[in-house]
């Protein structure tokens, strides 16, 4: 409350209203700290974040505890193999309960006082306390949690939004084959941007910069997967292009065949829960992300036992995924500050795979943990030009940045649906 | 003025008002930078702040400077034996006269263009400025210092509150025996914690969290005579808390006998200079806060030689003390930040005592030097906590934090005394 | 914008006319976060601030970037031969097109997207984004640029003052016969002061802490060229103040027949471009500020072949310039906060002087890298102080520290005619 302060919502409502169509946003909606905390509280408070994966917790008292923004949460599997998400923080004198990271528990005990609860969240236990304490009224605050075919995401807000039943709806069926839920992480690698979590958000949402940037990831994805202007190609580009074209006819007809969903979904303006999926090609030998374009894990996701599955890509407020036949790829990005966001990566392959054995992991993870490092040092460029007065919101273009154009707009719906209005 | 803003008034006047009697206090009292802001004001700037002790500048032209909040001061014993506290700051263009820490100067000279100032605090030169300078109007500016028993407290108000001569008329005839004015600084620690200062206090006013979190320290103090709940007790506890209380009839008889005061005192709510003591029963073996529970230091302080007289507890609006025959520990918290607190430790042994001779050094320190690395992380999960939106008030146990309720009581109150109504 | 706050405006305003002549600045002037962000907006965003030198940048695309403030600028030269600067922000997603520092570049390419520039800033290349797309719309900002005798100053208003022709009209005479525009950078040394830029330029505007402060400097400098006290000096002073008005005579004769201007020149308080100029003899055997007082290189700069024509000394907003025979010194302070500035400082010498053999690097160099590490110190004492609610603007010496009240009135104005009145 004080350090947002209410003649800031005025301020950020003004600079919402002049955002202009087409056009990246005005500097302080990336740079200024007011801003930063009305996303945290608007943005991360009140919509559905993603968080991690399922199988990260996969034994009744396995918990993790993780930021978001300012709040500290814990998702823990309790004692009848249900997963749940609190905050991280004590009923009594509000101290963290769990430290960062992976723990296991039996129960949740708070180290300060010792104040103990069951992993459903009740208070079992509060010494001298009195015989008339009520600890029913000092249960953990709970956080809504959604298992989405083994995508944890959670919503800080009492009244969570209620279209994630859309997203479930539409990625259960998807990802059901892959059974993320009982994979396994074998690899996670943090890296924080210094830069604002929308232009990381931005930044992921088009590979417009891939091509000179990404010189391992270019090797399985189709830039033109993500738009070109058909102008402006050479002829070996519009070639290019049209072989993919067909590619995606031949694709389709397979997938069809195998009853794999492949049409591309898109919730953004007008949808709280903003997401995109779509099934993709990917290049050279088409079955994985990684620098031979083959699979990195001889044993593959759940039933996912086709090489030509391609790439279920998802993209939500704060993730990117991407679910191969072989391995799959759930990243996060959380903001630490107006200038720097937590990105973390986990690498998911089924339960089973050893490492050395079925999947070399430097062949399993270098193509985005290069491509991650790449993203960071942009991300970074492109905050410190926010952060100067030389800035002026630049045009998208309408065929590679069209989703970046859309994000924005959603940005700004969102923020003045929730009292940011001029 | 400019980064609390008067707007901010108005809102921690309200935070203030919100808060509920037994109930810890409002997130943003814990964690606001304004807030720190009015705290370094209100209660740093207008009460009397315990910052050390007479025996650090035991000769004229020894000095001590230190920081309280965002000021910095500096106290110096001059030609006369007295001690004196200034402003650590040069009256022509207000550079910081002298470095933190100790020195022993003649006269004080600012290094930036030497103007010189007499131990007193009178500018004796100032180069270049001309006849007609008025150095009488250039005297270093003062701040009032008050030395209770060898315990020094400032206060940077020119109307410094006048009840601490109920301190002094209490503490001087207790501590008088223990000679602290000439006792010897046998060790001094900094503990930087990553909490508010008022966690700090709080954390130091009860001791629920020894048991589990302070094994060394727990040897020596009896948890019971910081409160229980009598109905909470197991059989062995109940036997032990009754011990004690026989425990105290027969020493309070002894210190009867000796003269030697014994009853608690408590000026909190309706007081300014909040302070609290009471001779306390050393547990074990009985005789001081080492790890066997004796005496540390083969020649007591003062006249202190009884092995018996327990432990003096002082504490204060931002400090604990214990005295015991062989030694003392005088600990003060400063708010460098509002999650960033320095506490300052010191060891005071009779002047006479020879490490390695008449103590050992680590036997000596250890109880408390592991008492604030421990404290030091509680405090900073507190902290933690309160910074989590998830934080919501907790409540206080009547019992073994009764203490807690009334030093936020007495915060509020002082803070609203000082113009922080809402 | 939101982190300024209008409501700053006004507090700004009543600090600034709080201010008392032949006084230092009220502390929050210099310490206040707020009034920093003023400074970089007024000070820095509408004045001519120094920026380095001309030679820096030799050849067509030689390229240095570096920052002002918040706002990070680029200079290049383009292959017209003509020097340009421009804001370091790609006018597509706003990522920073240079690295800080030097390079050498063909043409301008973004990192993000290769948004390409001509260097002369137009947009030569912009993929993707479509056949009715106006590069024309989308150039580089330009920033104001001048060259005075090589001597660089940007302006980042579209506005600048236009009184930076005055400076030009004195300088360029001056200064021509040094040819500093064909000169070279010997060494380039950055010091970060922990202390608000004002008080970095207070701290060179006076020479009253030199004696005590700058062993090495002093041999090379008369103090008595910034002021005295008359009837404050010993015998010897008096002595050599006599001995040193005497040297003018003769130096200015010579200095008159050699037409060499040498007359002293200020622009402070009624001026926008604030600037002080003089020839200053060089005190000891009177050639360089070198250990000895002897030339440094054996080539002298430009045409400057007589040993005698002592330092140009050019003080400005937020620089400090020595020009001397055989080497120049300039240096330019920028703040990278309220209490941290960036002193660079670049040494320059004849092209074809070669390290080692016309001259030993140390031997240039040592007399400022010392000075500017002394006055590192100092600044940072005089903030620390400023930071204290000890600190009460002081007097200044009317003798030895009237530049700094002008500095400060000057200042003052200049913050009230760009709208930060009461």
């Amino acid at each position: 409350m004080l350090d947002t302060g209410t003649s800031h919502v005025d301020d950020i409502g003004k600079l919402l209203a002049s955002r202009q169509p087409g056009h990246s946003l005005p500097a302080p909606l990336y740079t200024s700290d007011a801003v930063w905390r009305a996303d945290c509280e608007v943005i991360f408070g009140r919509h559905w974040i993603a968080v991690g994966v399922a199988c990260d917790v996969p034994e009744a008292g396995d918990v993790i505890a993780l930021d978001i923004g300012l709040a500290s949460i814990i998702i823990v599997r309790d004692d009848d193999d249900e997963l749940r998400a609190f905050h991280n923080v004590c009923s009594h004198r509000g101290a963290r309960l769990v430290p960062p990271g992976r723990s296991v528990v039996g129960k949740l005990v708070c180290p300060y006082h010792q104040w103990t609860y069951d992993l459903d969240g009740a208070l079992a236990l509060a010494p001298h306390m009195g015989l008339d304490f009520d600890r029913a009224l000092h249960h953990l605050k709970p956080v809504a949690l959604r298992d989405v075919a083994g995508l944890l995401y959670v919503c800080l807000s009492d009244n969570p939004p209620a279209d994630i039943e859309e997203l479930a709806a539409i990625m259960e069926p998807r990802l059901g084959i892959y059974d993320l839920r009982n994979a396994r992480v074998a690899f996670e690698q943090d890296v924080i941007e210094e830069g604002n979590w929308k232009l990381t958000m931005e930044n992921n949402r088009e590979c417009y910069h891939c091509a000179a940037n990404h010189p391992q990831l270019s090797l399985s994805f189709h830039a033109a997967d993500f738009g070109y202007d058909p102008e402006g190609l050479t002829e070996t580009e519009r070639a290019e292009a049209n072989a993919l074209l067909d590619a995606y006819a031949s694709y389709e007809e397979y997938w069809h065949k195998e009853d794999m969903s492949f049409a591309a979904v898109e919730h953004t303006v007008g949808w709280v829960t903003n997401f995109r999926t779509q099934r993709l090609i990917i290049a050279g030998l088409g079955e994985s992300q990684t620098p031979d374009t083959r699979a990195a894990v001889q044993i593959p996701l759940g039933q996912a036992d086709k090489p030509w599955m391609g790439d279920v890509h998802l993209w939500g407020i704060n993730s990117w995924n991407h679910v191969m036949s072989d391995h799959a790829v759930v990243a996060t990005a959380v903001p630490i500050g107006p200038g720097r966001t937590l990105v973390r990566t986990k690498w998911l392959v089924h339960a089973d795979a050893i490492e050395g054995e079925d999947y070399d992991l430097t062949n399993l993870t270098s193509v985005w943990t290069s491509t991650n490092n790449e993203d960071a040092h942009l991300v970074a460029l492109a905050h410190q030009g926010a952060m100067s007065p030389g800035y002026r919101p630049g045009p998208y273009s309408q065929y590679t940045e069209r989703a970046l154009d859309e994000f924005a707009s959603w940005y700004v719906a969102r923020m003045q649906a929730n009292g940011y209005s001029a």
